[in-house]
């Protein structure tokens, strides 16, 4: 890879900065609209990002950061951990964008002395669906929120430097959790929910969790930044699936904020809060897929997959919406439940489970395990039960018994379904997939919410 | 240096935490007491840093994080970037910490419902002398303080992972201090400073310093960090020396508290603030200063020295005493004057301006820059007359031309004064001076506050 950009991609980024540095500027005339503002650092954001992540390729390399395309003809060493860069990008951002979404509010509530303009002003913001600025106690969420994706960024690097173990590295985003969860201890602790209707004779209508409810977003970390960690393997999937995890959650955003909404809805503010996390990140991501996608010429490293699937549960528990969330990320969640078997060693587990490439026809094939030792009985048999059911490919022996199987992955399930295929057509194929039951769950969440909730909350 | 605790090292951190726990769940029958709280978390801090530094030492030797003592007779390789578990010991302290600083009050500021209780009780706090909790709104404060200690930890560990060229890394203070001024922007946004009486006449009695206060702050923050980092070389100075700057500037915030002091303070809150910051640091820098002290067993990094000088100029910025701060680190500030004509290479600088160590006797003498070119006239002057002050040693060849000089550090100018000695002996002369200037300037400043201003803040 070329460490400099070249001229059209110099003009292009260039342009693309004045362009967001020129919305900026006219923010501060106007009224600050930071929704405008976040889209332009946005922008800003995606710059920045692109042309790091090419002038810091070869530092990277020379410090020990590089890898080997396992999936390729040619192995040629490339940068690796490079989801750190986009990460220190993104963090600047929404540091820098603070002023735009809270500034205002403070001059506001500080003005004081029966200012009239200033009520008639709030009046309109009202009324006339501006999108108004936060109220300043959202400050400390949103810094909290903030210093977890710092916390996890830095985790993050230390485990692509130190190669921390498995079963501890798993536990790294609860870690990364814990600013985020005191904060909201000190600072909301609101750890009610709402019971679904069918329940309520039991329950009453609200039950307050306590605090299994902070064990539950510590789980809801850890779950969203690993399940993204686990679905990995080809170019581009780590960063494209992410990508579409964000949009989505955007498209369910904007369900809230846009003209055929009710306005204005008390959910108002959290899917702003949401949006600004969201919008620097499809920024940053947008800028690390050009890079990363088939044939990749950078790796994204475990940093970015913790960083992902950290402003997702952030998100998502700042947001208040944690159950569309993992709506979301269910594709995750059944490749996490289906790679169980391997990961928890009830059938054996090789070090590597990406797909096979064959250096002949250029096609990635599914990769599969060899069982030297025979089976139980039961694991057989389940093993026999999922082939006909179509979600592994089992050979068995004259004699009936397993001997190997696809490895217990999504990816390779997907090789397993539609055969052989190019690696960038298999990642396009999971992110359709990916896509469409995102877009199904969140039309199921908004539509058949009324049948457990008495109201929908929007 | 052996990896694992000796069984007294062990028993004895063991005993510490244990204790330390105990006081902590002791908090929880009565007040909260964040400032015993704020201790006991000190303790653990400094055991778990002690622990932490031992076990990590060959991770990070095997990572190439690894450096030579050139002051010593052999030459074994000992672990680098130490700092950086110190820093994240004392982040992950700080956040843990929050509840106990901020959460009563909340409890009080919404239980509501006329509880008389409560307000009894508050009034006991404002008379009685019990250190009252921070008001909910100083906790965007504290978060941004602990936004901008992990953004430079981050960016310190970029600079010992990558080796940022000076020129650059001279500013990377100025740009953690971003969260912290953008958070003192929104949320407090006085930049309004007391005239010294003598200038009242012209400015009047406060003068709105605007953006020229945050181009102080930022600078006061490059001064600290950097000032720190100059002032190094030889085995525990940049822990130490920081140990000393926090112990005073502790001492200055227990004048503040302490039952001589007027109460209800104004500064109450402020320097509370800046113990909760200070104690950690205190802990977790010991247990660094007990590997790094001479002989070194372990070396800091320039992780350290950027996050001790954030730490303080986050404490002196939030805690309103930033011009008590640039007194204590005079010595600091002098060594940076006095280096300058090095560092702007006014005469010539090498590569190191170590001490230069004397197999022979075991001692550190004062190194030497050689002058091949013959200096310029004032140059060569200038250092004449200092070599008259006896502010540096010159040596003349017989026709009156400076041919060598001995380097313009604080540390070279010890051994110029008394003379080649040990390491540990040249380290403890140094912080012995520096504590002595330090204690000294603590007095002018509150005795002598009162000619230049109408009232002393304590």
């Amino acid at each position: 890879m070329s460490t400099a950009l070249s001229s059209t991609e110099a003009y292009s980024l260039l342009s693309l900065s004045l362009a967001a540095v020129g919305v900026l500027s006219n923010t501060f005339t106007g009224e600050g609209e930071p929704l405008m503002a976040s889209i332009a650092f946005s922008c800003l954001a995606f710059s920045s990002c692109y042309a790091l992540i090419r002038w810091l390729g070869d530092a990277f390399i020379r410090r020990g950061f590089k890898g080997k395309d396992l999936c390729k003809l040619k192995q040629t060493e490339i940068p690796e951990t490079m989801g750190a860069v986009c990460a220190m990008v993104y963090l600047f951002t929404i540091i820098t964008f603070i002023p735009w979404a809270f500034y205002k509010d403070i001059v506001v509530a500080t003005s004081g002395g029966g200012n009239r303009d200033v009520i008639r002003e709030l009046e309109e913001v009202e009324t006339g669906r501006l999108l108004h600025r936060f109220p300043h106690n959202k400050l400390a969420s949103y810094l909290s929120a903030i210093l977890s994706l710092q916390t996890i960024v830095l985790l993050g690097i230390g485990d692509d430097v130190f190669d921390i173990r498995w079963r501890h590295k798993v536990f790294i985003p609860a870690v990364a959790a814990i600013p985020m969860l005191i904060v909201y201890f000190v600072d909301f602790g609101v750890t009610q929910m709402v019971v679904p209707t069918p329940l309520r004779r039991y329950l009453g209508e609200l039950f307050d969790l306590g605090w299994v409810y902070y064990a539950y977003m510590a789980l809801l970390s850890i779950f969203s930044s690993n399940s993204i960690n686990i679905l990995a393997g080809i170019n581009g999937i780590e960063v494209a699936q992410s990508l579409v995890v964000a949009m989505l959650i955007v498209a369910n955003d904007v369900l809230y904020l846009s003209p055929f909404a009710a306005y204005p809805h008390p959910a108002t503010d959290s899917h702003l809060f949401s949006l600004y996390l969201l919008l620097p990140f499809i920024g940053v991501s947008l800028a690390l897929l050009k890079h990363n996608w088939f044939p990749a010429k950078v790796f994204v490293g475990d940093t970015y997959c913790y960083f992902a699937g950290m402003v997702f549960a952030v998100d998502g528990i700042l947001g208040h919406f944690s159950k569309t969330l993992m709506l979301l990320l269910l594709p995750q969640g059944f490749n996490f439940l289906y790679s169980a078997p391997q990961l928890f060693h009830v059938v054996p587990c090789p070090r590597h489970r990406l797909p096979h490439f064959n250096a002949r026809t250029g096609l990635l094939e599914c990769s599969r395990v060899e069982f030297k030792k025979p089976l139980g009985r039961p694991v057989a048999e389940g093993l026999k039960l999922l082939h006909r059911l179509r979600l592994l490919d089992v050979e068995t022996n004259e004699s009936g018994q397993v001997v190997s199987s696809s490895n217990f992955t999504l990816i390779n399930l997907w090789l397993v379904w539609f055969g052989p295929m190019r690696e960038d057509r298999l990642a396009l194929g999971l992110l359709g997939f990916q896509t469409a039951i995102g877009a199904v769950g969140l039309l199921v969440r908004h539509r058949m919410a009324l049948l457990v909730f008495t109201t929908d909350n929007w």
